[in-house]
């Protein structure tokens, strides 16, 4: 476990507890590749996904967490078959330090590995939560799949649509962190009132943690951010501060756009790469000047802010005080 | 559909709708490549999986196929599924006519267009089936997945075990079968017993289904199979004519495989490919001497008997009928 979790030092063990389930999801089921899997598995991540769940799930009645981990183990697993078939699709040699599957056994395997999981992943949740809670997580797979498709198909076609954009992210992020809550509350029988509000409070942090990484895309120099600076926009992708920009200046910035090099059409090597990289620049700097990173810091101070009084407005207690460490911590970056 | 269903018409309209059903789980879901994925779907094979599924449900009380057929559509998506990621992986171009996703959108939204699909198979399995049917149908995807890994990890290396290979095949094909057929008759509220016999009969056809399979890539010619003949040796396979040879002369033809050119091993071109040619003739030729194909036929029969005697063990009537008429069929590839 990281010690991303030393202020919560309760939701800190039940997460070890997810953990070991996970483990034993993937260990001793006469899996091939159980061995490898088992060790991208370990080296976990900071287990967002289940520790929403868990902190809704402190909503309810007395004893609930207990009853909510193995569905804590399934939505994180999800998450970890996503990650090895990203990890075909960008050819990626690492992953958390650990040599990934199709660098190891090839594609056909690592496609067959997330498959396998996922698969996995399914089985526990029928297992674990009603046919109903069943239903919606997979429900929502499909919209963050198809998310994560739409996002592809628009790569270098720069719409300005604030609303393209809002419901391209509800669906990669925030429809994950607002089922995660809402799930863990229904589940641990919260009254609906707290549930509904724990699901919005999950949609406006999902929603404000996305807006951030898309704005520090655009202005991270080093440390905080693992990706480098201007990825997104190297890759064709529009985010919120390009689609402010763009409607401040859509001319300007369709002009500067234009001088991107496209796969496929790019110079190779070093002068490709030299390219890019001015292009880019050119885009972060107008950018940041026509207000398009401010304009974004709003947008997501604006969702920062709902989910704080969603968060205020939910019975007080060691979880509440909990979700809104979790929600400043997240929201402010500061780890 | 097919005319593969034109003697047993009943099955051929329940199929239709199964059909029908499988068409609106992709379109109109917010999918963006629903039009894609939607071709594919809509040039559905055989159906036989969804078939022995509504075969099973005949065996229930009255009026169940009806509620099965949801779950019909669910196994034969899933099915769906798994074929659009072995296009990703084998890069195929074609798939029944239709152009393959990747080679539409690239290898990110095919992968991730798989696993929507999955996904929403899952979902439509947890709305129509009991709890524990999906359980047993994500666990029947992790075997399916296990064995096509463990195929693949074992290429190669030619061990004679004839328990290696059953148990390959059962977790590649008869499983799938065998649940099918299960899980339709215990959906309808069939009998235990008659259920029991069902899951007997579903395991014994798809291992002499698979056998079959493995033997006709041994002396196919041309036209039943659209497979070149030895396609499986020349792939590194251990199918079962092999290991029946390998335990007639396992020297010899040890001597034989060695000559196989192995991946990246390979002469380039023209030269790889006829030297290629060249062994796999001989590996196939000497496994006949040797009473390899013979010996595989035989267990063929072996399961073709035990099938038939279960399914003459269930109660008479229509359904009986279709299934052993269908059982022929398959099992003498007489179509």
């Amino acid at each position: 476990m990281t010690d991303f979790w030393k202020d919560s030092p309760e939701l800190a063990t039940t997460l070890e507890r997810v953990a070991l389930l996970m483990r034993d999801a993937v260990r001793g089921n006469d899996f091939p590749l159980e061995e490898a899997v088992g060790a991208i598995v370990e080296s976990n991540g900071k287990m967002l996904r289940p520790a929403f769940l868990v902190l809704g799930s402190r909503f309810g009645k007395k004893g609930s967490v207990e009853r909510v981990l193995p569905l804590a183990a399934s939505i994180e697993l999800l998450h970890v078959s996503t990650l090895i078939h990203d990890d075909v699709i960008d050819e990626s040699d690492l992953r958390r330090g650990v040599p990934t599957l199709h660098t190891r056994f090839g594609v056909k395997d690592a496609v067959l590995a997330g498959d396998w999981l996922f698969a996995r992943c399914f089985q526990l949740a029928a297992a674990s939560a009603s046919p109903e809670h069943a239903q919606a997580l997979a429900r929502l797979i499909c919209a963050i799949c198809a998310a994560e498709i739409r996002q592809d198909l628009d790569k270098w076609s720069y719409s300005p649509s604030l609303r393209a954009y809002h419901r391209k992210i509800a669906g990669k992020t925030a429809a994950l962190f607002s089922l995660a809550l809402h799930v863990g509350a229904t589940e641990a029988k919260a009254p609906n009132r707290v549930a509904e509000r724990l699901r919005r409070a999950g949609y406006d942090i999902g929603m404000a943690f996305q807006i951030i990484d898309d704005i520090l895309d655009f202005e991270s120099t080093e440390g905080v951010m693992r990706k480098p600076v201007g990825h997104d926009v190297a890759e064709g992708l529009c985010t919120l501060p390009l689609i402010h920009a763009l409607r401040a200046d859509e001319a300007g910035m369709r002009a500067l756009l234009a001088r991107l090099p496209r796969p496929g059409a790019a110079r190779a090597g070093a002068a490709g790469a030299s390219a890019t990289a001015e292009a880019v620049a050119a885009i972060l700097a107008r950018s940041a000047e026509l207000g398009g990173l401010d304009a974004a810091r709003r947008d997501a101070e604006r969702y920062t802010r709902r989910a704080q009084a969603a968060i205020d407005g939910l019975p007080a207690g060691a979880a509440r005080d909990d979700l809104s460490r979790l929600t400043a911590k997240l929201l402010s970056r500061s780890y």
